[in-house]
């Protein structure tokens, strides 16, 4: 028998041996290894240069007399941001004894900030005490790319005021197209326990300058209206106010009917609009700041006032007269139903337009990016720039229902900085339209330890509030602070992975849904492809109604000679669109319907160009996994296997979508496939047959 | 304005008082505050003359040539634990550097192991290597109790075989009867990621001896069984390998004709016969050490060999002989169904006893505690000890389905213990009987941070192993060493704690269900009470089958006068329950129908010992929630506010059982209550009213 301490290194290698490489890593991991939880706020410790001038600057948080939870927050952030800055060593040996003055003032403001260094002073000002906590984060988070703090600069307003978030969370814990874990909201222990990670929400929340959040889901459940809820929902707004988060509702727009034992929810009714009003009083006397009232009404099944033969004016003005000048009502223009079976496209606008100027001044409609459904590509949505008398705000979608869920590396800036930026032929860009209003996204977050499942889905939550407190900035900037706040700081690293985030959505509209094709995912869960489904009830459920292809061609005509979806734009804007063989090909089949030899700018065939672009989108994964695969060396064990992983899944779905596609387009049309292009792994039938009851997020 | 250092620390008191003290905590907790996520492996640094005792032994943990995974985890525990004990400073100071051999051979064995202390050397030897990996978690713990590391000296020997969990867990994340938020698997992520949660969840189980896993839910998916799934159980068997856990699968015993393209599920058909022994085939293809299956038949529902009209044992021994010698076939005896509308406490003594015998060798029987379902107290099963040539099994409860789910304190050691002592009358107790089979235990698991949502029910968990590893530790010490391991080893924290730990469960007794009453709580999700239901299609899912209660008295008759469900016992121990003034009053009303005026031996009337019942376990949670609030300084912030925030709830909840059940009681007997005793807060029809659709674990 060996004995000894030499035995200790050969064991560590034969055991290590003998485990499966991820294995090797969990057993060994030491507690506390890095498991995204601290999200874009982890202040790692700075290197460098940058460590030596926050060392020597030393700063130290001070509050003028304002005293409030909001400064008591923004200190205790730049207290723990600064410690992490500096790291285990402090800052204590060498500084001179900096000071950072949170000089704010009190309450009210719209959180703009200004950042200057003066001496050994750092001062944040500006018009209330958010903007000393917008600020603080601003501070942390250039202190953190590695500004030097004797000189730091900075002047910041935000573009819109209302930064919101939207959770489609059910009572149960359910999310509907949620798929990171269960609910952040623990709606069942509300509230007689608040988590932390309801504060810590807030903070990841207030750091990029995100200051409202409806909490439940549009499909509401009548419940989170009844008293009992009252006390859960004040106990989220009270832990969110020091961070200037404010709590909207979901409301379901039948709840007089649901709850208040009427016989009918009809707007004009004067009993209905008294029980709102009461229920509004209500919720006031709990939460003075409650923002307010999302309705989904009359759109896939939900109540709404044209149930009574009402308008969606007059039942957004009776919410809103509710709610009076305490809060704002939300209004979502997704709506569609069987009545227009021509284009589903069209719907939206053809329903909203023609209400332009009824709705009450607490009235903001919500409107999708595009006019269908956050598919990984659509054009704008036509009613931005349409409506110009009613406030508009943009409704994004964070969580990827459409794009891979949650297992998808797809970096969503570049999708919201195309529709952001879009003309409108109003004499606006959509970014200009919405200002006087907001963005909404809908949320990504779950119970997940990193809270959006995925550790680069942490990404699309920053991005968003980085867009929609500043529209200007560009996805590349964003994805690089992102990066390097999340990850590492490494040049080398950064150099590799932000072209990839770049890249990443157009490699999914490339391997899902190119050149302009949407709405081909699985029926329900929106897993995976199914372009083959043509059986569901109502035509615009079905896969094929949005394809159109047949041996002949493929694509939704949505010119004149087709649903005329197109005159719905500005007519400059329509103008682009209108020539299939000159305008951007990414909207070709959007809303052109042409023969598979269609000859494209490329000088490819239509056909030829679409195994093109399925290729193309694959390949993209496979660099960005290949790309991943040697980051090793500056990424935490523990998250470079989660990404690793989540990148092969990606990988073999991103095959799957191209496969199953080429065989069912090839069903069609009886083409082969271009040279060298490989032929799907599988038949048809092996796809088709293909069958997930339990996909989440249904 | 004021300015300077002074301002700080009147800012830090001024911030504070304006933030709800639990606010206060979150706002200012630092990164990595204690969340309950490392269980009892927590290792906190020993103090005084223990870290000083193993400072100087500093000892390294060393393999013998026959490396292994097991070995390689078993070592890993080993440095990261010696570690934790040892603090910051490590100990490689002043010690001398002593040796942890681990010296046990090769694969196999029960895992029994001896741990022995002589010169520098500690060694712990066994009969395979899963005798080092509990060697090496039984070293710590006694180290963590503060043992001398120089005179160890233990032996020990699991109890039983199998010791077991089950998880009740849906594909889609769902957990029935689960109160700690989603899933601990995540299937659909499976195989492309096993989240570090699946090894720690090994780690924790192996820490305490559990040794078989049953990953679903009884009620089960025929998803487990398709091709689909079969990589995603092969990478948590993976996982889960070196840490000596094998995996079991709840089967559905329709599977051949929900998967299989049968017409039937008849065990006698031996296309049926075929298709499983295929499916078994299938599974140890990929899962070598596949521990079997585990099959609720003929139960609520669920399918089973009676719809062929063939026995228990024709359907358990078709499975057993599809598994062969490679597998165990787990069959519960908890059925009941309408046919036997007498008592449903006697359906499964009367289907099962006849069978004895009848069972194939590689089948075990596995019968819960009581004869009902998992109540706060019940009288043992009366199967145990009567089916000598059949192995049983233990099927308990951690899950609180029926004692507050999670967020009431009720330890479990106690009603375990009580169950495992009893004498059958067979000439051995329930201990005895289940010794060449084993304990399973339906788990308290879930995504929560802490595992098991209250805090405290990690001790369930970890009282659950510790008993099936050894059925005679006693629950105090089972709750002293967890707490110690847990929170703290303050003496007076634990002087302070155990007690009311014990005494927890039979509070929940008191308040919920004394004097043996059972079956009170709400339909369908069992929560809070609901005596008053009696309009439940089945007799035996009505409250009212069970208390009997009217104006003349309450209980359920089940001596011959009634049910004779006391005839399923041995002569001896139905003697004991046989005369209400002579017996055990914890049993009085599960045996006995009374009237209200029935002189109890405490000579109080019945219905005077009911309410001073029920009020001794209000004031025992009073009690429990102020001596909890006294350990403040005891125990970190977090789990402080976590535990007591709980606590507040259970007082709430103890006293809304007391008050909706005495006044139901008093609607039917017309009594006041006893002076002294208050009044119920609120009248019947306001318990009546409550609903809660959405709570969770349906």
């Amino acid at each position: 028998m060996m004995s000894g301490r030499g035995l200790v290194n050969r064991a560590r290698r034969l055991g290590a041996a003998l485990l499966p490489a991820w294995l090797t890593l969990l057993v060994a991991a030491p507690a506390g290894a890095e498991d995204g939880y601290d999200l874009w706020l982890r202040h790692a410790p700075l290197e460098g240069a940058a460590r030596a001038r926050l060392a020597a600057f030393d700063p130290r948080p001070v509050l003028v007399p304002e005293e409030s939870p909001t400064l008591a927050a923004a200190r205790a952030e730049l207290e723990q941001g600064l410690a992490g800055l500096l790291g285990e060593q402090g800052g204590n040996g060498g500084g001179t004894g900096g000071e950072i003055l949170l000089d704010c003032g009190g309450a009210g403001g719209d959180g703009r900030f200004t950042i200057t260094a003066a001496r050994r002073t750092i001062r944040i000002a500006g018009t209330g005490e958010l903007s000393c906590l917008y600020g603080s984060y601003a501070l942390l988070r250039e202190l953190s790319l590695g500004a030097d703090p004797s000189s730091i600069d900075i002047a910041s307003v935000p573009a819109m005021p209302l930064r919101m978030l939207n959770h489609w969370d059910n009572p149960d814990g359910h999310v509907e197209r949620g798929y990171a874990g269960r609910s952040l909201f623990y709606w069942w222990r509300l509230p007689g326990h608040v988590d932390r990670r309801m504060v810590d929400y807030a903070r990841a929340n207030a750091s990029i300058g995100i200051n409202a959040v409806a909490v439940n889901n549009v499909n509401a459940s009548p419940l989170f209206l009844t008293p009992r809820y009252l006390p859960k929902l004040r106990a989220l707004a009270d832990a969110w106010r020091p961070y200037g988060i404010r709590l909207f509702l979901s409301a379901r727009f039948s709840a007089p009917r649901d709850l208040g034992g009427l016989d009918t929810a009809d707007p004009l009714d004067p009993r209905v609009a008294q029980w709102w009003r009461a229920k509004a009083d209500a919720i006031y006397a709990e939460i003075p700041d409650f923002g307010g009232f999302l309705v989904k009404a009359n759109s896939e099944g939900q109540p709404g006032p044209q149930d009574y033969g009402r308008s969606h004016a007059e039942g957004a003005n009776m919410l809103a007269s509710a709610l009076g000048n305490r809060g704002t009502v939300i209004w979502r223009a997704f709506v569609y139903s069987a009545e227009d079976e021509s284009d589903r496209a069209k719907q939206a606008y053809a329903e909203f337009v023609p209400l332009d100027g009824q709705f009450a001044e607490n009235v903001i409609l919500q409107v999708k990016n595009g006019p269908v459904d956050f598919q990984p590509r659509e054009p704008f949505h036509p009613i931005f720039g349409a409506m110009p008398k009613t406030r508009l705000m943009l409704e994004a979608q964070l969580t990827k229902e459409y794009l891979g869920f949650a297992t998808h590396l797809a970096f969503l800036a570049p999708l919201w900085e195309e529709v952001l930026d879009a003309d409108t032929g109003h004499g606006a860009s959509v970014a200009e339209v919405i200002a006087p209003a907001g963005m909404a996204g809908v949320a990504n977050t779950g119970s997940d330890r990193n809270w959006t499942g995925g550790h680069f889905d942490q990404a699309n939550w920053y991005a968003f509030g980085r867009l929609a407190w500043d529209p200007g900035l560009a996805s590349e900037s964003i994805a690089r602070e992102w990066a390097a706040l999340t990850f590492t700081r490494d040049p080398a690293f950064l150099a590799d992975m932000v072209p990839p985030l770049l890249g990443s959505r157009q490699a999914v509209v490339d391997y899902m849904t190119p050149l302009g094709l949407a709405h081909l995912m699985g029926t329900g869960h929106h897993y995976g492809p199914a372009p083959w489904v043509c059986d569901l009830a109502r035509p615009e459920w079905n896969p094929c109604y949005y394809h159109r292809a047949d041996a002949a061609g493929i694509g939704f005509e949505r010119t004149a000679t087709g649903s005329d979806a197109l005159a719905q734009y500005a007519p400059e804007v329509a103008a682009q669109w209108r020539d299939p063989s000159a305008m951007d090909e990414d909207y070709l089949l959007w809303f052109h319907h042409l023969p598979w030899d269609f000859e494209t700018r490329s000088g490819r065939t239509l056909w030829a160009e679409l195994v093109y672009r399925y290729d193309r989108g694959l390949a993209a994964v496979d660099a960005m996994a290949a790309t991943w695969a040697g980051q090793r060396a500056s990424v935490d064990p523990e998250r470079f296997r989660h990404v690793a992983d989540f990148l092969a899944v990606q990988q073999r779905e991103a095959r799957w979508w191209r496969d199953a596609s080429l065989a069912y387009w090839q069903s069609l049309n009886g083409l082969d496939l271009p040279p060298g292009a490989p032929a799907p792994q599988f038949p048809l039938a092996h796809y088709r047959a293909l069958a997930f009851p339990e996909a989440p997020g249904q």
